[in-house]
């Protein structure tokens, strides 16, 4: 059988994890890295018709305009994030890649995320419906370009601000008519381009805390056209060592009075969250699991905070003060120095894979066997990271089992 | 029908564990304080005929004459463990318990424990078999002053230096034969006071490292008694961590290179445990799990050093260093302040409660399920946190069942 | 020679400091407490001329009507902050105490602060020089009633919001003039007591962040009046460990590029520092040192948390990122869990004991040598707490000097 | 007047510590870096005549056979210590010194050390006499070779396991007469080269816990032969946090009843340390300043732990128990993440400058105006770092004013 190619379409391609991904790919393509942090390496998924890295390709949209090279060079120069000789070494493919970028749109982004773009971009006004077609011009062309038998759409792009997405029409033909209608769409870029993957049949992972494929008509649309999609919210630091260790407390009958989390960091996703309004759509996915894991629900802080000198060294320190029998009082304390990227680059590899192949099965809608990968996992409550994995090792064995 | 009553005989009655569950009992019996940090008070419970507090009955052996109100006053003077005046408004129950208590046996327990004794019994010589008799004739004795229907016996004795079993018959009947030649018989007092109390039909709880039940010929007497046992040494601290967040690093295929761990603490405990070959079987006890949740053997560190004025909070620094995507070793450290015998005792009321059951419900041998209540659980090689509180789950789900 | 009396006169006399310093000098009365944490007994102390704790009598302002036994049974019991039991034994003087207490005032202390107080006095409207009055009116009963020789005023109330000062008259006549014009007349109820106190020429102490006697005009008057005065924000925590720590870090030439410090904590205090107004004078009086020791400014950030099962205990986390030779970038991190009122009562009774001495021994103006004790040393610039206490040292020399 | 040109000759040339001040004397020299962690470059030390870094040559004594390039290439790929680029493109340079270096000796080194050493080394067996005479060959081979007006040797050798001096030879005379017996002569190779330094007048600066230049006879050589010389074991990371952190503890009388620390690393040094007696040397010198600045002895635990992966990353954890007003305990904790050999290197440099004008102002004997820069200062008993460096303040005051 002649090989498949899978095509990855990155919503913010120039970024600090989609610059990762793309380094991470070429170093996978080449042999020059190890499958450390790529959960699909894991003896679980041996026997899986998982696709190759040889048959991946990657473009994206972006609203900057910069270079792969100069963003990868920059992580490695900022407190060592990645080999500043490896990138050297590879700036022959990531040139190649830059010209797989096309603009991104700026639909209701706010005002933070604005300011990093072009002038171009910013002057250019587009109707939801507008950038939906841009959208799927670029999507089509990356596709056939490259003779792609599937595309995978990964928003990797800076939080938007909250959207209130409580009037939003629940069915797809009613919310479809506001596309039209910039004033009356709250829709923000991140779910103007799941309609616009989604309804290509292409399928759309949601990997940062902006709303994405999440409303009720959206939902509707993926099954419409018979594709599935996921998210939201990569969990990679503070919050998926609170789904490691809240269940923990749960089960010991431990009674949690206050879990503080201060996150600091300086990367540019630092400086957009900067931004309360931003801020506060991360927060929200941050703070959610306790309460679930817990059944009750402690006193909460969390904070995120731009501290330059770091860079995309994601440090956060956790306070969890707790009591025990017979009353007493006891702290659990931990710190996470992890480079943010890094974290979050194999996972979306990984998401990738997991997802061609699930839509080759056949799969269609939520694909909810993903949430370990997600702070805030569409279509479910469980937050317990072990069975969040245990509903991934789930479906694998069952796929294992219908194979043979 | 009328209510059955519980014994729990403590082997090590007055130390520091046994004092609070003794004083948590009476606090329960009295509703002096509330469920936090037992397990069956989880909702998972509900429904199940576990024993009530009031009718159980404390007893128990140590090799020290002191009073439990006296140690109960320590724990609450050092370092506010317990609480003083929660002590004193219980001393007169705690003054009758100390009649339950009988003169222990030193049986191998090695010098440091036995500085710990009365000079009494530091002079009386006795063969393992004349030890055995003479505990089988306390729990006896026990039993039929209290009109109890059951007895389960728990050590929370000191933890005793490695024993060489390798060398041990395999057989009951070959170990059996052992017991009346004191010169050839390595088993220390924990395997002694296992004999005894399975030999007599009652579960035996291993809450210590010391070996306890393990060899395989106490095994086999237990079966051949018809009666059920597990252990050992309660997870309530660093490890318990550590099963709960290495299956985090291992299902992100996340490389731990190293994994350090120092505990410093100042009770009796952490002075016995001073003692470098008793310290051996405690470390051996920690430093296990890791290899069997990662799959492979990282380099670790652990270390337990008495600091006096920590008195019984067990304070643990754990340092783990992690290589992700593209080689970047990143860090992860925690610290936890606990206070040691009180994240034990509830544990070992827990174990009490389900072992009843279990024994009522007819199980045998080693009660595997309860492996989440252990640092190395007999029977099953399961060291993730989660999943050994599944099996459990499952246990509770599977009688749940046949009861209804 | 006939016994000398001192008065304390305390600001705030129902609070978290004040109710420990109340407590303290009792038990140091009654030789139920050793001298740990209290400066003037190191041995540099010795053989000078300080006043002992026999002849020290408490009295106070307060806007809550409350008693000290019950606030100090709070204290007691949240956390063990302090004894429950000494808290008991002292019952009889704490109410005698409660006698010695007057209502404050509410000048302009903005809406935070007011919620606590009784209804009876958020009603009662008074120019500042009626409140100055009134005070002075409590302050003279105080000293006659008891025979007193002398009266040391020190604020240990609530933070109030920070005072708009730039307008500020200089001069004490042109003050003085405001202070029958409520409306233009900017200055908080911690400034009107130190206008009544250095009125009457007894010296005054601010403990807290609050503007007192920060006001060129006040200072004026208190030369005037030939009385001395010392502020502010007693230096307790984590700013205790910066002007220890960054010293370090600038004799060492390690470029601090970021200070990032977060406090959480559960106490009243902490109730109205939650207010975003009364925080703001927290902070700068935290985050002023740095820049003054290092002599550049990294990147600083001061948190402040309420978190409510903390209670007193002051939990502190500072992140501290430098560059060392050739640019590789370090890290340093603390935790600090100190009572926040244990910690601070002592140096309230030291600096009562070094204020009356100094008094006695004709100072005037700014007790500058105290700088240790606190946050933002008025008149001087010197941070560095090591150098700090050299003036102390100093300054003791000096007195010994003198006397010999 | 022309130029003088001093050598700089390191015992341990090809060790972290001497790789990185040769990697960073070059970066120096050719501006690839800039002063940050050198606390000459203060202002303080502006408008004294410190040499230059262009007057600089570095040669040096080591056992074991390999590149300074080699070294330096390790330190950069292990855990990014040091710039990999910045390594090659001075390689020439690097090259060129290695010329400079000589086979050391391995008198009384121990077997850890001797293990590193070559086989031709290992079999050469010289009496002390020799290797004096031996080194002395080299030092003045190098000093004629580069026409230097001073040569300054820096002990950055590995750490020798502790020597009995109880009975050494307090004279000169005596001591000398011991170098011909090597039955009879304890000394180690880092008091030989002691030895051969001032004997010819060459002042001699002990960076490491060995003996040196410490012995009262060795002490009295120097001052015979007219020149200076100081120690020992540089001050870089927990020691120096304790010698900031405990002068604030017992000025504040706040009792410390513990402090714990423990470090772990994985460099060369790292594995010599491993070695419990090479340890006992390293562990006596960081443990002995909390006496002399509490004025009491709090239990104390120093532990040196090698962990591979962490290479020149030496992690420390410290945890301090102390007791604060009415005897409530509460605990400060820190972790220090710091590159060793980078901050040790700047020190070096900065020592050699020092003691470079000093001698040329005519000091002779101990430098201990120096103590600052070394946990085990020779010739003072202070230890607080800011008293410390107020001795180098105050030298370089005397210093300038003399000159002006
Ligand atoms: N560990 C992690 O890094 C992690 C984990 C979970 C979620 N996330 C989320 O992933 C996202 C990316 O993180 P990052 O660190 O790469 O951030 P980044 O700021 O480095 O990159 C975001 C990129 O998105 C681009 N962009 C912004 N708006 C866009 C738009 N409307 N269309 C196209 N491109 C747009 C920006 O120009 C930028 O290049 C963030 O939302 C972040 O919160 C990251
Ligand atoms: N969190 C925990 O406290 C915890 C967790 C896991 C395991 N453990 C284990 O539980 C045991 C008890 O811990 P503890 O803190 O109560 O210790 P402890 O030292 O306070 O108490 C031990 C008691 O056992 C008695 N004893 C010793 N040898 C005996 C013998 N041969 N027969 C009868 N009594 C004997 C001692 O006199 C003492 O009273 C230890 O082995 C410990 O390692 C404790
Ligand atoms: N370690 C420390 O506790 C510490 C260190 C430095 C500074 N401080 C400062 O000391 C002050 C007291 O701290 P605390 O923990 O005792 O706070 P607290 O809230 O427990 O006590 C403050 C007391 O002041 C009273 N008060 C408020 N406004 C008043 C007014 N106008 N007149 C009279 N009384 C008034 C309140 O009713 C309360 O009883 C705060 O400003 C705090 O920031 C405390
Ligand atoms: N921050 C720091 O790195 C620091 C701080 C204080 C003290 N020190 C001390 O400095 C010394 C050097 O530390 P390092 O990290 O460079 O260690 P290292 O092990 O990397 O280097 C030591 C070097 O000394 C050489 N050596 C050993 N014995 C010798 C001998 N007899 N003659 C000549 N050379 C010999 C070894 O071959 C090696 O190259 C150690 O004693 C260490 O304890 C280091
Ligand atoms: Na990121
Ligand atoms: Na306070």
């Amino acid at each position: 059988m002649a090989r498949r190619k899978i095509g990855i379409w990155l919503i913010g391609a120039k970024g600090g994890v989609a610059t990762t991904v793309t380094v991470g790919l070429v170093a996978l393509k080449k042999g020059m890295c190890g499958p450390v942090g790529l959960v699909t390496h894991l003896p679980l998924f041996e026997g899986l018709d998982l696709p190759e890295y040889g048959d991946m390709v990657i473009g994206g949209h972006d609203i900057r305009t910069t270079t792969l090279y100069a963003e990868a060079q920059q992580l490695a120069s900022n407190n060592h994030a990645l080999d500043g000789s490896l990138v050297d070494r590879i700036k022959g493919e990531l040139d190649k890649i830059d010209k797989n970028h096309r603009s991104g749109t700026l639909v209701n982004v706010g005002s933070t995320i604005e300011k990093f773009a072009s002038d171009d971009l910013k002057k250019k006004g587009e109707t939801p419906r507008a950038a939906i077609e841009r959208i799927q011009a670029d999507l089509k062309g990356f596709a056939s370009d490259h003779k792609l038998d599937q595309v995978i759409v990964v928003n990797v792009a800076s939080t938007e601000p909250p959207i209130e997405d409580d009037g939003l029409p629940t069915k797809w033909k009613d919310l479809e008519k506001l596309l039209d209608k910039p004033k009356k769409c709250p829709l923000a870029a991140s779910s103007i381009y799941a309609i616009a993957a989604l309804d290509l049949g292409y399928p759309y992972i949601n990997f940062t805390p902006s709303l994405g494929s999440a409303p009720a008509a959206i939902q509707e649309l993926a099954i419409e056209r018979g594709t599935c999609h996921i998210g939201h919210d990569g969990k990679t630091g503070e919050t998926l060592l609170k789904s490691a260790l809240a269940p923990m407390f749960a089960a010991r009958n431990l009674q949690v009075m206050s879990w503080v989390g201060h996150n600091i960091f300086g990367n540019m996703d630092g400086k957009v969250l900067d931004d309360p309004s931003n801020k506060k759509t991360k927060v929200r996915s941050k703070d959610r699991l306790l309460h679930q894991i817990l059944g009750y629900s402690p006193q909460t802080l969390v904070s995120i905070e731009y501290i330059e000198s770091l860079g995309d060294w994601k440090t956060a320190w956790d306070h969890i003060h707790f009591k025990g029998f017979l009353g007493t009082p006891m702290v659990m304390q931990f710190t996470w120095q992890g480079c943010d990227s890094l974290l979050a680059a194999p996972l979306v590899i990984d998401l990738v894979r997991l997802t061609d192949l699930a839509s080759r099965l056949g799969e269609k809608g939520l694909l909810t066997f993903l949430a370990s990968f997600f702070k805030s996992p569409l279509g479910t409550t469980e937050h317990d990271f072990v069975r969040q994995f245990q509903m991934l090792e789930d479906w694998v064995e069952t796929q294992k089992a219908k194979a043979s």
